[in-house]
C-alpha cells in the first residue's frame, strides 16, 4: 500500500498542515506533540463517516473529504470552542491516487478557513470509512453544554432547516440518473452546479459541503444557556438537549425557518424535512430571558440571522407539535441512511 | 442500533471512565473538556485496528479491545509520555452484547491499569475495525524523538522479539482447528492457557495481549535520544528511527534477544521472526555511550532487562546483517496481513 509515502503525498501539505505555535512535533513520529494555551482547555470530538451509511460513496472525494471535517468541527461550534488541530483515520479499500488527491484537497480547502492542522493519522485498507478526531481551545466554564437549558430560556436555531436532508435526495436523484453531482462548495460554483438550477445547487450544497458556525462563537459567547448540533434532525437532537437539562419544550412550528427552495416542495413536506431531517449542522441553543435583547442586537450587528423558535418549559417533552407529529418525525432519519 | 444505549451500557462504565481531575467533561456531550496540566505538553496518537488486517477477528472480543488500546497506547509509551485519556471509534457489523461486554472489559482491563479515561467516542454500523486516539503528557522537551539518534549512540531493544509473530502463527493454527484462544492477559491463565503448553500459552499472549512498555519512563526518562516502539519488525521500525535521524545502524544479530519458547524453532527461525515479525510492542532506542552507565544502573535497579544490539553510525543503512537478509525482512509483515 505504500502507506508513508501516500500519508506523505496527500496529507502532509502546506494546505493541511499549516504552522501553528501550539503544535510542537506533527505527522511522523510516534505521537504528535500539542502546546495548550495557558488558560485553555481543550475540548475534543471524533466522528466516523461511513461510505453508503453517513456518505454517498458515489459522491466527489472533495466532499466526502470537507464533510467529514465538517461534521467533526460541528462538534466544536456547538460547545463554542475554537478549532485548533485535528487527526485523520482514513480507511479505503484500494489506493486511487487521484481519489486521495481530491479527498486531501476537499479536506484541506475547509481546514484553512481555520488555519487548523492535521497533526496526526493512520490510513488502512478496508472498506471506505473517514474518522476525524477534531481539537480546540475554550475558556474554562464558557461552554454550551446540554444540560445548561432552564425553565423560560429561549430556544433558537441558527438557519434554516431541512435542506441537506432535501439536498440528500436530490442527490440520490441525480446519482440514479447517472448525473454527476457539484464538486466545490458554495461560493465556488463548477461546470455541474452551473447548469443546474440555483435552488437545486444550493438543496445539493447544504448536503455535500456543510458548514461549521464558527461564525456563530462571538455572538452567543457567553450568552447560551445550552447547545447541540442539529445533525440528526431539530427534534431528535433537541430531544437530546432536553433529557440532559431535565426540562421539556413548546415549540411553534410556524416560526422554523424555511428556505425558499424546500418551500417549493409545499409547507408540510417541507416542514417534515426540517423537523426531522439530518445533516443540516445549524446549532439549536438556549438564552435565558434576560440575554435575550443582548444576543439579538448582537445577531445584528454581525450581520448573523438567528431564528427562535421556542420556550423551554419545566414540563418534559416536546409540546406544540401534535404527538402524531412527534412520532413520526421521531426516527427520521433522512432517506438513504 | 441504539448507539445511545449502546455506549452508555458497555462504555459508560465506571472501570472505563473512573474520575480524573484533567476530565472537565466526559462522554455524553457535543465534545469532551479537559484541562491539560500546567507545564504539560500533550502527546497523542491514533491507530486503527480492523479486523483481518491487524487483528483476527475469530480472537475474543476481551483481547480485540485489550489489544486495540494497547497499539495505541505503545505510541505514547514509545515517546516517553505518561498516558491519560483515549476516544474510541467502533465500528460493528452487528451489535452482539456479549462481544461487546467482552470487548469493553479487555478494553478496561488495560486502562484500569494506568487509571486512564475514555472520554469520547463514536459507533457506527460496518466491518469490524477499532479506532483508538490516546492522549498523555509529557514535560516539553523530554520527548524521545525518532530524530534523535547521533553516531556512535548504542542502539537497545527492551525485551524478546519475535514472540507475538510466532504467536499469531500458533493463534492461526489453533483457529483453522477449531481450537479456541486463549481470552486472559498474561499472569491470569484460563481454560484454554492452562491446557497448552507455557511455551505456546506464553506466544499466543504475547500477541493477543501485548503490554505498552511504560515500565520503561523512569528508567529511560532524559537517557534515550531517540526512540520507536517496535509494532511492524525490528528492521522496519529500526529504519524509521535512522531515516529520521539521518544515520545507519550497525547490529550485531547475535544479540538480539530471544525468548528461549522461540528458540526451540531453530536459530535461524526464531532469528527471522525477531528481525522480520511484528506485533511485540517492544521499544527500541538509543543512548549515548555518556549515559549507557548511568541507564543500565537504572535499569538493574528497577529489575527491568534492556538489551544492546548495536551501535548508530554516520554511514547510512543497516549493516551487520547482510543485505540479502534485510532484504528479506524488509517488507516480512507477520503471517496473515
Amino acid at each position: 500500500m505504500g502507506e508513508f509515502e501516500l500519508i506523505r503525498r496527500y496529507f502532509c501539505t502546506e494546505a493541511l498542515q499549516p504552522t501553528r505555535r501550539d503544535v510542537y512535533l506533527g505527522v511522523g513520529d510516534d505521537c504528535a506533540l500539542i502546546s495548550v494555551p495557558q488558560g485553555r482547555q481543550l475540548a475534543l470530538s471524533v466522528d466516523t463517516s461511513t461510505a453508503g451509511v453517513h456518505f454517498l460513496p458515489q459522491a466527489c472525494a472533495h466532499s466526502i473529504g470537507w464533510r467529514a471535517l465538517a461534521v467533526s468541527l460541528s462538534d466544536l461550534a456547538a460547545m463554542g470552542a475554537q478549532p485548533a488541530w485535528f487527526t485523520l483515520a482514513l480507511s479505503l479499500p484500494e489506493v486511487d491516487e487521484s481519489w486521495l488527491a481530491e479527498f486531501s484537497r476537499g479536506m484541506s480547502d475547509l481546514a484553512q478557513r481555520y488555519g487548523i492542522a492535521l497533526v496526526g493519522g493512520d490510513t488502512t485498507r478496508g472498506e471506505l470509512s473517514v474518522t476525524v478526531q477534531v481539537q480546540g481551545y475554550i475558556s474554562p466554564g464558557t461552554a454550551w453544554k446540554r444540560s445548561g437549558a432552564r425553565p423560560d430560556d429561549l430556544i433558537y436555531v441558527s438557519g434554516t432547516l431541512g435542506d441537506a436532508a432535501v439536498g440528500l435526495k436530490l442527490a440520490q436523484q441525480r446519482l440514479a440518473a447517472d448525473l454527476p453531482l457539484p464538486q466545490a462548495p458554495p461560493g465556488q460554483p463548477d461546470d455541474v452546479a452551473r447548469q443546474i438550477s440555483q435552488d437545486e445547487a444550493f438543496l445539493l450544497s447544504r448536503y455535500l459541503y456543510p458548514e461549521p458556525r464558527f461564525d456563530l462563537l462571538s455572538v452567543l459567547s457567553s450568552r447560551a444557556s445550552a447547545a447541540i448540533d442539529i445533525s440528526d434532525g431539530l427534534v431528535a437532537d433537541l430531544k437530546h438537549l432536553l433529557t440532559a437539562s431535565n426540562v421539556g419544550a413548546r415549540i411553534d412550528v410556524s416560526r422554523i425557518p424555511l428556505s425558499d427552495a424546500i418551500r417549493k416542495l409545499g409547507d408540510d413536506k417541507a416542514l417534515s424535512f426540517a423537523l426531522g431531517g439530518g445533516d443540516d449542522y445549524q446549532l439549536c441553543f438556549t438564552v435565558s430571558p434576560q440575554r435575550r435583547l443582548e444576543l439579538e442586537v448582537s445577531a445584528e450587528q454581525s450581520g448573523i440571522a438567528l431564528y427562535p423558535i421556542g420556550v423551554i418549559t419545566r414540563e418534559r417533552g416536546i409540546h406544540g407539535l401534535s404527538s402524531h407529529e412527534i412520532q413520526g418525525y421521531d426516527h427520521f432519519k433522512g432517506a438513504g441512511r
